[in-house]
C-alpha cells in the first residue's frame, strides 16, 4: 500500500505491507487532515520516523475476535493506544498510559496512507449523517472540546483564544458552545477570523489588540505556537487567570516566568480530547469545519499536501486516499 | 531616619525622612531579612526604586484612629497594600489588588529602615512566645505555606522541591507539615539539605537526582529560580502534575512548552501567602527558622549585607535596626 513516510529526515509516498495484526482492527482509510503537529514531526518534533497522520476517517476491512460488530462500520479513532494493564488504561483513560504509542507521533505508523491499525477499543463509528469531510475532524475538534476539562470556561468566563489557523477556529468555535461571559478570538487574517465570527464568536486583528485589554481574561488559549502568542497571552490574563497551552512545536520557548509567579497565572497544557462529545458536536452541525477546509489532494500528492499545509492563506488540508 | 536604598541603579545607606501619614500605621523596624526579590531589585527586576526590604518584624510607634490597639505592639506585616475599594480588597484579599503596592517592590518604601509604614489592617501582632528571629520568617514563611493553596499537596501526593536556599528550605519544611506521601528536597549543598533533613524531610543532591525519578511525582516546586530547575521538574513531573514556581527573577526562561502540553502539566505561579498560618507556625516551632540564619548585620551595614546575601554557603542574611 502506499503511505506518507519522514524516514532519515526526508518526506516521501513510499510503497509499505499493508499493517496486519491480529489483535487490532484494520482500517482502509478514506480520509486523511493534516495537523500542524504532522509538520512540526517533519521538522523534527518528537523524534518520530514512520507514517505520518492521525486525523482520519475510514471503514474497517478486519477486526480482531470480539470485536466484529466493528467489521464494515465507518470508524474515526482515538490516537493514543495504551498499554491495556496500568492503572490510567484500566480506568479507562489511556491518553497518558506511560507505554502509549500514538497514532502518526509515537511508535505507531499513521494515517496518511492507505491502510491503518488501531486496537479495536479506539474506534469510534460515525454517525450516518456526518459526511466523511467533517467526521475527519472529529480528532482536532475533540482536542479543542479537551480544553474544558483543564480550564474552567464557565458562563462567567471571559474568554480569549489566539490563533485563527484551523486549531485556533475549532477552539473557539468550540468554546462559544460553552457560552463563557465573553470569547474573543484573536488572529491575523481577516477571512480566516471570519469564519468563527460567522458562528457569532467576537474577532480582532492582533494589531487591534496590542496595548488593549490588559488582564481582562480569565482564561486564554494560545493556539498559535508562537512566542509572542504566549507573550500575548499572558498580557491578557487576569491575575489568578489560566493560560492554557494547545501547540505543540519543536524547540524552546522564551518565557518571563515572573509573571507567571507574581500574578499566579496558571499555564496548563492541553493536548488530546474525548472523541465522544466530538463526533456529538459534528452530528448535530455545532461547529463548521467544512469552511476550514482549504484544499483536498489525493493521496499520491502528500508530499506537495503537505507543503501546501503551511502555505500563506491555507487552513486545512485533506489528502484522499 | 537610616534606609537601604536602590535608586539610579546604585544601592547606598540614605538619610531619609521617617515616614508619615495619618491612615496609616507607623512602625519602628526591630530586625528584616533579605530576601532574593531584594537581590533581584538591585538587578532591575520589577523596575522599582526607593527602600529595599519586605520582611520585617517591629514595634507599632503610632497609629490612626481605630486602630489605637495595635499601638506598641510587636508585629510583622502583609507586603502587598490594597486600595481598599476594589471586589479583591473588599473580600479581605489584596494580595493581586491591581491597584496595590508593595512593600519595598512595588511604590512603597521598604523594611531596610529604622521606621516603615503600612495600613493598619496589613499588620499582625506577634505572639509573645515568638522571638525577633523567628517573627522576621512569618513572610516568606506565609510564601511557603501559601504552595497550598495553589497545588494539591494532600496525603497520597508525592512532592519534591527543587532549590536548597532560603526559599527551598522553607517550602520543604513547611510541606512537611501537609503530610504529603512523599516529599523530597533536591538541592546543591549537603549542609543546606541537611537543615530539612534533622527535620525528618527525604533529601537528595542535585547529581544523584539526574536521570533519576522520571515522571514519579505529582507535584514539583521549583524554589532554585534557575533554568535547569525548572527543566529538571519537568523531569519528575508525572503526566497532569503540578509544577509550582516560587522564585521571582528578572528576564525570562527557556521552556520546552511541548512537554506541557504532551504531558498536560501545570504550571502554576505562587507567591505571597498568608500570615496568620505562618505565625501559627511559628509559635509552635513547627519549622526550624533559626538554622536559615547566617550572618546578622547592623542596618548602617546594609550594603555589605546585601553583597554577603548572594555570597557561596550563606542562607539568610538579617539586617538589626
Amino acid at each position: 500500500m502506499r503511505a506518507l513516510r519522514y524516514e532519515n529526515g526526508e518526506l516521501s509516498l513510499d510503497e509499505i505491507e499493508k499493517p496486519s495484526d491480529e489483535r487490532e482492527a484494520l482500517v482502509r482509510v478514506t480520509l486523511s487532515g493534516i495537523c500542524n503537529t504532522d509538520v512540526e514531526i517533519v521538522r523534527g518534533y518528537a523524534g518520530f520516523e514512520g507514517t505520518i497522520g492521525h486525523e482520519f476517517v475510514g471503514v474497517v476491512e478486519s477486526a480482531p475476535e470480539g470485536s466484529e460488530h466493528l467489521l464494515g462500520q465507518r470508524v474515526v479513532g482515538e490516537i493514543n493506544a495504551g498499554c491495556g494493564e496500568c492503572e490510567l488504561c484500566l480506568s479507562g483513560d489511556s491518553r497518558h498510559c506511560a507505554r502509549r504509542t500514538v497514532l502518526g507521533i509515537v511508535g505507531r505508523d499513521g494515517a496518511h496512507a492507505e491502510f491503518l491499525k488501531l486496537p479495536p477499543v479506539n474506534l469510534l463509528p460515525v454517525p450516518q449523517s456526518v459526511p466523511d469531510e467533517r467526521a475527519v475532524f472529529a480528532e482536532p475538534l475533540a482536542a479543542a472540546w479537551g480544553i474544558t476539562e483543564r480550564a474552567p470556561v464557565d458562563k462567567e468566563a471571559r474568554v480569549a483564544v489566539i490563533g485563527d489557523g484551523k486549531l485556533g477556529l475549532l477552539c473557539a468555535q468550540a468554546l462559544a458552545l460553552a457560552e463563557p461571559a465573553r470569547l474573543v478570538l484573536v488572529g491575523k487574517h481577516a477571512n480566516k477570523l471570519e469564519i468563527a465570527g460567522r458562528r457569532g464568536v467576537e474577532t480582532a486583528l492582533l494589531n487591534d489588540v496590542q496595548g488593549k485589554w490588559l488582564r481582562e481574561f480569565d482564561v486564554v488559549v494560545e493556539a498559535s505556537g508562537s512566542e509572542s502568542g504566549f507573550s500575548l497571552a499572558l498580557d491578557l490574563l487576569r491575575p489568578l487567570g489560566t493560560l492554557v497551552l494547545k501547540s505543540t512545536f519543536h524547540g524552546e520557548t522564551s518565557v518571563a516566568t515572573a509573571r507567571i509567579v507574581v500574578d499566579e497565572i496558571s499555564v496548563v497544557g492541553s493536548r488530546c480530547g474525548r472523541f465522544g462529545p466530538a463526533l456529538a458536536l459534528l452530528e448535530r452541525g455545532a461547529v463548521d469545519v467544512e469552511s476550514l477546509i482549504s484544499e483536498q489532494y489525493p493521496l499520491s500528492d502528500g508530499v506537495r499536501a503537505m507543503e501546501r499545509a503551511t502555505a500563506n492563506g491555507i487552513i486545512k488540508v485533506l489528502l484522499k486516499q
